[in-house]
């Protein structure tokens, strides 16, 4: 169970270690997304609170399946 | 991979799947959630994209880890 006012930075951990994992800079992530640069950058710091729409396109361009993301 | 258009409607399939085996109703599981009866509903019918915090209390509400939420 994660303390509400964990669950971002923690999500946000775990996006940027699987992203440095996949060889990618922020920018790559960001246009292979779709999203914004400083929005993957927000969400790597855990100040954003991305909706599930957000998370599945994170997964997929991770290449990553949603429970896998969600190994933390 | 999930398509964005499918995300929500499956996410919500799986919370109700989670809820029933817990033996709750959908008002019993929002009190414990502390959130609105209408919005788990709206959740388990695909028609709402709850954000990550909101994805948190679920789970915890549902006593699963957010991995075994997102197995479907």
């Amino acid at each position: 169970m994660k303390r509400a006012d964990q669950i971002k930075s923690l999500f946000g951990q775990r996006v940027k270690q699987l992203r440095l994992q996949a060889g990618m800079s922020q920018e790559a992530f960001a246009d292979k997304c779709g999203l914004d640069r400083t929005y993957i950058s927000g969400i790597e710091r855990g100040v954003r609170n991305p909706t599930l729409e957000v998370i599945n396109t994170i997964a997929n361009g991770l290449n990553v399946k949603l429970d896998v993301l969600f190994q933390f």
